[in-house]
């Protein structure tokens, strides 16, 4: 349901794998992500993961079918409504957390909680085909839970465009609102995504892990506290270890070899 | 002053109409809006707000002659400004908290607090002559107000040049920093406008309230508090009638039909 | 190291002048800006201030040399970089803080903290010839600090590819993620500043000061905060003679004339 492939390179693929569901985030689709992410955050030798799928659909969000089923219980289904938006918000959160850089490639449509899993991504590299939605206003469930990654990732008029309409927004589109970063043909999709994901795991995961986490702390302060916070993390980066390589390394013009953890 | 037109598919146009006086937000006026936009929340039939206006201005702002004449009160005005600022604000909030989507249709120019007003809007169309700005800085009163409302749809820097220069806005560049969401024809504007109030007056009325409420509430938290919130949520929106007979639908491949509030 | 000129019409050009170095932010570069901001602040001549720079280079950040030398200390360097630290963010702060609007004219590459100038600034012009990054992850070292500016000119997944990549960000993509507001030819970058700065210095410097002042306030608040404080500033605007002399020589059509501070 969920491929994971590591190569020598630390680059970690994992393919979402449920074609005939449209890789909808199921049970057991959530448990499988949010292992792998754990996996991947404690795992020294991932450096970067990429999140793809594989068949026509990057992810059509939420599975309908086992969410109606949870109906018929006797509370009409709070507990275990309650129950899966905790591990979908955890499996979000975890891409958020994760101290490696997570990129989405995307190809087919990603639609609700599956549009919340590119925005939750750090980067986003689409194809042509590649379409985004949250469309739960259809079907009278607005998509509350994915307009949390959203908004985080586009102004006010473009998320409640997607929002309020459940339209289905084309790549272009998508990457002038700042969903994703670059759009390809289809056939240079796995390679753009791929080189993207060398480039960045070339660099100290250290270094990463360590700017990655101070992103979301300081995004979320004033300006003051959030130049304290910074500044210290510098002070931190400064004193380790791959920043004195890389910058020796800078300095006498050869390669730095990252220790890294 | 304010005309208002409700149709049978809920959907309610405000049409400012004080072309004079290019729609200022004269007393009258603010009290007027504020009037219909409480109606317009409490009021079951009306689906979707679209907020419009007369003549070759949307709205200038507020009424500089109101403004100066109130500086003649033995307090050089304090406490007149103080109330028209509550009065305006209180106008702005009402409808971002209006629990039905409100659309800014737009021609001509849309300054100062009537800039204000299209940003606080939650989607707005505007055709080729539309024009913004906020231009308090040529008259040495800064657009603090309708600042507060710009910097929540457009970035900092495009927020600064607005405020700084006051110069006008063209609709193209309104639209690429995410003031308006689409730029037609002027004699398409209206019927896009109502293309798009008619699409999302179809969704269940509930339903986006819930998310437009959950959309303020959340934009403002830290991701882990958002997520909790939104959780929250989505549960109560699962749990409530319009989406167990969306979702019935959906699965069921017929129309939903809303029950609405 | 740092040039100071200022015009009659009150535009203070402050242009780095260390060509050799990049105009690195060496630690007597930071102690010559930081004046220079006190002064602008203090000095009611100065109503604009634009940060400029000689040679091919706007500004490559922080002095790798000098940093390099603050290790040699008994702490491994970790007072020194606390220092410095501090004194880079101080800068930054005080040109955020400046009452005056400070407009940068990029030439040439902006790097990590001289990316972070950029940024920090309330507008800039670019010429055709600019290229920003945040570039830290090369070295080993997370440009933390320059994210802090970055990240509250630019959506999360631009910011997250400069910072993971450390890749080279051309002046028209820069203009596209909103960290500058106008790429224009090299031969025009001083005239089109200069008009953009004459523009500004024309305006009342109270307004200016009570405007930005608020902007920095209010985008760190909840909206109800925000309107709360914004109306509160806008009543004192009212009230302060340049907005009566303003708004009396717009009705009068006539050039108004600023008091000043």
């Amino acid at each position: 349901m969920l491929q994971r492939d590591l190569d020598n390179m630390g680059i970690l693929r994992l393919t979402l794998d449920d074609v005939a569901r449209r890789n909808a985030l199921s049970e057991a689709m959530l448990t499988e992500l949010g292992a792998a992410f754990d996996e991947a955050a404690s795992n020294p030798a991932v450096r970067v993961v990429v999140l793809a799928a594989n068949g026509p659909a990057f992810c059509a969000g939420h599975d309908l079918k086992e969410m109606t089923a949870g109906r018929s219980a006797p509370d009409g289904g709070q507990s275990y409504f309650t129950k899966v938006m905790a591990m979908c918000s955890g499996v979000m959160q975890r891409i958020v957390n994760c101290p490696k850089p997570v990129i989405a490639e995307v190809t087919g449509i990603a639609t609700a909680a599956g549009c919340q899993l590119v925005a939750s991504c750090d980067l986003a590299v689409a194809d042509e085909t590649a379409r985004f939605s949250t469309p739960g206003v259809h079907i009278g469930l607005f998509c509350s839970t994915p307009m949390v990654a959203l908004s985080r990732n586009v102004g006010k008029k473009h998320a409640m465009e997607m929002l309020l309409t459940g339209d289905m927004i084309p790549a272009a589109r998508a990457a002038e609102f700042g969903l994703v970063n670059q759009v390809v043909a289809s056939e240079a999709l796995r390679d753009a995504t791929m080189e993207l994901a060398r480039k960045i795991a070339s660099k100290s995961s250290m270094t990463l892990a360590t700017g990655k986490r101070a992103y979301h702390a300081q995004v979320e302060m004033g300006l003051a506290d959030a130049y304290e916070h910074a500044s210290q993390v510098m002070v931190e980066n400064m004193l380790a270890r791959d920043a004195e390589e890389g910058i020796g390394a800078f300095i006498e013009k050869r390669a730095p070899v990252w220790q890294d953890i």
